[in-house]
């Protein structure tokens, strides 16, 4: 069985945040980087700028104007680079605790002036064989998108070359940057669903030539990954209606075309997990039974052999008591008849199990 | 078990398309055809023809005024036809990268000057005892309609044998025929469900019969098959229910009352797969419990012989002791009373396990 | 377990439909009659009359003004007498099909002069111990009403009594008549339903007396007519609401009262049928699980004789060993102790499984 | 297990019902009183009256202005009874033929003139351990309430008891009265549920300290029970939401926050029941895992035995056979060496099969 | 397995309630303190105190204008002191009878002056490995908080602090105060489901690793739990629901942002608890299975041992019978051949299992 990794907790530790009031800003998730990274990219039609800031005070969010703003933080741990930037963004506190708490639902929140996203990526660990989800947090406002993950922004390498190599999508809005972020992760469940489509297949070929009891902990195993995929994307699907029905100026109609396209997407991957789901219960089931039919199987080489032999060996028993009246034993034939009858009765009750088709 | 075929994998491959900026045109699924074909047939109540193009840019969309005009694209791996026809015809980036991706599911998007329409033909493969299912992407345009697949297009033959015998169905529209198209699919789903029926009746009747683990494999087939159908069936009513309730032009009402009878169709088939599924799932209780009976019958067999022989063999062991002082061995009957009291032991065992209904 | 009849299969077959454009009229289902009928029941307050007509086009339909016509046709094999009907009452030419084809779900389809019916009478077959099911189309106009069946209509005979018999009744519109005969259908259900529950209750006695693999099949087989059943019933309640909300004028306000009357009776049905399920399902656990107990029963005899017949015979086995030099052979109560060991173990171990509940 | 009682029968007898045309006046249902007593209350706020009436006849309706009338019929049997009672309140035939049958479903119906509500009121038996289902029909008009059922009307001493000892509840009128009676069955319910829910707290234990075929035997006979009591209470619920929002004049606002109230309590009734429901389900699967370790139990022993002395016996065999040419039998020390052969083979076994846990 | 703690049960005794009318101020639940204590905090930006009064008579509801005024009630089996403060505040009969009854689901009534809110505590107790759940009663009006339950108010002591530190927390209204008791709850729920998360993947560990029966039973206990939070849970949303969009004047629109933060977290709480779940069957599944397994393996080891000595066995009795002509016991070789025939069959029957996977 892949052994249970330490990273994989259903139910994520938030024990600091207990007791606190609502509002105080404590990280909750896991800490994958040492230090905090602040990357800034700006661009419109005619320019593409990349930078990497030390301090959040260095940056000053009026510099961009006509431009699209992104800002990626690397790292959520640290509190006071997510206030500094709420604060100078105009957060609202509890969106500030939310984006350092890494164990949110994917929700949308609407706020006067930005929406509040929330979504996960999941990356296939394939020494484990299992998910990795991680937290990305989105805040989408009138010319800026800000990104909040605590791993590293790799995943996102393709829409930062996509929008440097100078294409028409530089003219379109910070709405359709964060569509284009989203439409990446929902493409990489793709990629996390056919891996893990492929080896369920695999092991239903492995449960039907030889099941095993390794077969039955990888079903157990991987029903709990649907289980854990299936909590990462039921919500998107909510996050991706209420986008695409936004009645704020945030989200453009043509943007929001390409969001019921995401969206149809998600509903393919619940589509795909719920396949795969009831597909592990059917393989669950004909484990069970693979295993009764088994059990027959050894029963039945039991119970030939039992009742074969014990008869056999009675007769054998017979002949060898020590009576001193027994008039077959000194009969000339006596040993021949005696090996007659057994090997009759012996081939008898082969006969009468082969018809019964034990045999 | 039926061998698994190489085509059926629950998740399709799309590993190609992830990574590419949203509208990318590239062929997701299997290529059936070396070759694209462009078959095209234009008709009103008075002339029909047909006639197949050898590129798209053959094509004049503006030749055939007050008529209907249908464009069987055969073999959607080529992007590059499946791009200028969309181009020619004005449909949005993303619909051209769904016609190109054939793993979509069943829907219906309402664009502004035409309707895209994705559905499932389900065939049935006699030899792997599975259904085959393929896209087929319609887009319905005023006065146009364009349906694209990978395969051929010999199931729409009916469909332009009626056209042409010269019919009032040549007065209709271009829904009318996205409607006649819709029909046949949906009709053939009902060959489909015929044969699953009739193999799910004969398996029940071999389960009832003579259940074995080859048994177990078929019913697991045949769950499989049916989550697969179901996931083709499902959202098709969804498609259906739109389309009869369309309030765009592109729709006539007489089409909406057509509509709803392959509506009442789809409903009908869910109902038979869902029963097709209850009794599968009612067949594999069957089944478990008449291997649980199997064991039964084998354990009673080896319990009788063993509680028989066992005291018999202990007996006979007992004379066969050689112990100087045992009087039994040196009296006259000795032998006929040993011999006596084992029988009546074992008719007594026997006895007692009829009576429990054992034997 | 009870035969299963050859009427009796899940998907019926509608092959010869497949194909053919729609509207196209073709008879889908089982011929009973040779010949088909045509009953004609006419009446007002003041007159009742009862005839049967040789062909279609002896009727004429504006024969009977100020009164109810009531054409009941028993037959529906012959497509030509089903359109000519048709054609004489306009109906629509999907709903010709439909009334041939026998394998509809219960419906209603509201058009404008007229309202189609589709209803499913059940009856009780009692030596297939299993429910027969036939298709009723109802049309329903203004001041006529045709019904299309396969069988006799002979159900309908307490309907035509209490016509003629010239109470009130006769003073109602033909919604009312449409009412009065759904009405008996579904109080037939109830007939039914009644036979199904006192065969599952004998059975569950059955199951808790003397279960056996023919109280198993027996389970499946309720399942599948329960399954059976629900297939039929669910549809008509939405049948039922839309004819109790209907805003033509073909059903009258008095008659929508009676109407959510049968509705009621419908969910009452609904609910049985649902409680017999779940009854089913609790029984088919009950007889696994007490297939298991029974094992544990055999088993336990298995293991109380090999345990106390494996020992004692070994011993015996060990005296009967023939090493010249074996003190205890030649002792004189050699033979007397070695049996009262024999007794002393056989005895404890047949205290121990006392001790262990299992004696 | 406890006896079936012959009461209860999960699909009620209405087979003289059937052909019969609607609003027919005929019982179904069981008889439990020889004779039908119809009992007056009259009261306001300064006068309380109870009275018993021989005769239907007797009931003058207007000879109580300004008072609250409560006629309480106990033996819904006599057809005749219920038929005078209607005519003289302007019953709806259908109403009349509900208040007979005494197989309906708790329901409310909306009548110009008045409310017909039907309820049930569940009795534990505690011979049967299990639950008596009666029905009670209310029928509530402008400043009546006519309360009809077949068993004694006990039960409602309490109601007429607070009437009588003239407080507040006098005021109030006829709506205020239908409420505190339906009050009473639902409280009624909660120590139904409370007796219930002990005996599977019971059942509970049984099951962990001592699972035997009884104890499934309970299982299956509580599962049965709460699903004739779900049965009950989950179309109150909707009786109640209906009653709640009455807009009718009948049903005064102030009685509606206290309908409210009962409505919460039938939730939390129909939570208590699917929670023992799931307690049930969990108690099954835990039985059924019982069962296999016990069995698993036994084979071990079984195994240990066998495994242990089918070795020594075949050794004890081989020197107990007859060849002249054996030198171990007349060697000095075969008979001690052979003894000590067999206790090692014995004890390692043994110690295999503690190394193995199954010792 | 745990210990089933006395204090839980899933139905509560409710009987000395059933038959009072309604609206009787009676004690439901159990009783933790001897003495009913009535705690008092007023405050407003400016000042903050804490009191704790003798008797409700002492409380003067107006001497605190311009503040909050928070009554905290710790004992409510005092019908009394809930009466007398019901009274001074004008609550409704109904509401101070379901603030003894401690046995309500969590639920939102909303009357004129005052919203009446039931919620529920849980809290870890380690001993018996469960939940303990304690019912809390807020009623929030204009002005005032009265908080009342049985237990100890220790775990509002945080919100306590909080106020008396002198934040702007004390700025706010009423509402504030109300949510922030709720977010305190909640925020208590996760400490729980972490807790049994925790202890829930240990067992999972148990499962894979050293499967036994109290395996089982701590399954069932878990399951158990569960049922019992998702009790307390789910009515919960609800109540959020309603208070987030509550148009009396008594929440606040700043409030309802706090309130809706909080009602993500109850969904949240709510998929974790189904994530269990689901975790909890598949174990049971896992479990059941390898109970399987092991039968399997004991059963192995049997028809190993069987098959190979009963063969032999049986050699040795023939050769153990005393016929006087049996030509082999006077062979030179016969011993040395016989044994080597024993090892060749005990050897090929070895190969035969371990080609079978058997060994």
């Amino acid at each position: 069985m892949p052994k249970r990794s330490k990273h994989k907790t259903l139910i994520r530790k938030r024990g600091r945040k207990v007791g606190q009031p609502p509002g105080t800003l404590v990280h909750v998730g896991e800490q994958h980087n040492e230090n905090t990274a602040l990357m800034l990219v700006n661009y419109n039609q005619d320019l593409y700028s990349e930078q990497t800031l030390q301090q959040v005070s260095d940056l000053d969010r009026n510099a961009y104007p006509e431009q699209v703003l992104w800002c990626q933080v690397q790292g959520v741990h640290d509190a006071t680079v997510v206030q500094s930037l709420g604060e100078k963004f105009q957060l609202h506190p509890l969106v500030m605790e939310d984006i350092l708490n890494t164990d949110q639902r994917p929700k949308l929140e609407i706020h006067e002036h930005y929406l509040y996203i929330v979504v996960k990526t999941i990356e296939f660990d394939p020494d484990a064989n299992e998910a990795r989800i991680e937290q990305i947090s989105l805040v989408l406002g009138d010319g800026f998108l800000i990104s909040f993950q605590e791993g590293s922004n790799e995943l996102f390498q393709g829409v930062r070359n996509r929008l440097s190599s100078g294409r028409r999508l530089r003219a379109l809005r910070a709405d359709y940057l964060a569509y284009a972020l989203i439409d990446t992760l929902v493409d990489n469940y793709f990629v996390l669903l056919e891996k893990f489509g492929d080896n369920v297949e695999l092991l239903e070929e492995e449960l039907l030539n030889n099941p095993n009891p390794a077969t039955l902990a990888k079903i157990h195993h991987y029903k709990r990954e649907m289980l854990l995929l299936r909590k990462v994307v039921w919500p998107l699907r909510e996050v991706l209606v209420s986008l695409s029905r936004d009645e704020s100026e945030l989200v453009s109609r043509d943007t929001q075309v390409f969001v019921r396209d995401v969206y149809d997407h998600t509903i393919h991957i619940m589509d795909s997990i719920d396949t795969i789901r009831d597909l592990l219960a059917g393989m669950l089931d004909l484990y069970i039974s693979s295993v009764s039919n088994h059990m027959n199987e050894i029963m039945k080489v039991l119970t030939i052999f039992a009742s074969i032999f014990m008869p056999l060996t009675f007769i054998a028993g017979v002949y060898g008591m020590n009576f001193q009246h027994m008039p077959e034993l000194s009969m000339r034939w006596g040993y021949p008849i005696a090996m007659g009858a057994m090997i009759t009765i012996g081939v008898s009750l082969a006969v009468y199990f082969r018809w019964k088709k034990w045999l």
